[in-house]
């Protein structure tokens, strides 16, 4: 299944990395996309609950609106 | 001596942390100072050539100017 997360504060290729690789750890991510223009995170993934992406997304420093 | 580089296209922490980090690894250099809102970057060192960190930045896929 996929979950499209709106993230705010990636500004650059770092941040992409950072989040990417936050959501990559959890059990059951698959792939993950990061869109820096608008934001849109796209997570595919075996049923992964949403709060543990956003947790792991803000955990990295970036708020999930 | 002190260097006060210009860099561009710095957004985020990972970015200072980029480029604070290739500087400090070239030999001579003491301690660099990262400035994100004006883009400027205070080197203390001991003669390093200004070209060396300016290829140290460009390497990390930032703009001297």
């Amino acid at each position: 299944m996929q979950t499209t997360l709106k993230v705010e504060g990636m500004t650059c290729g770092h941040c992409e990395k950072a989040v990417k690789g936050a959501l990559e750890e959890l059990e059951g991510v698959e792939k993950v996309e990061v869109h820096l223009d608008s934001g849109n995170v796209e997570v595919s993934h075996s049923g992964v609950r949403e709060d543990k992406m956003k947790e792991a997304i803000e955990e990295q420093g970036y708020d999930v609106v």
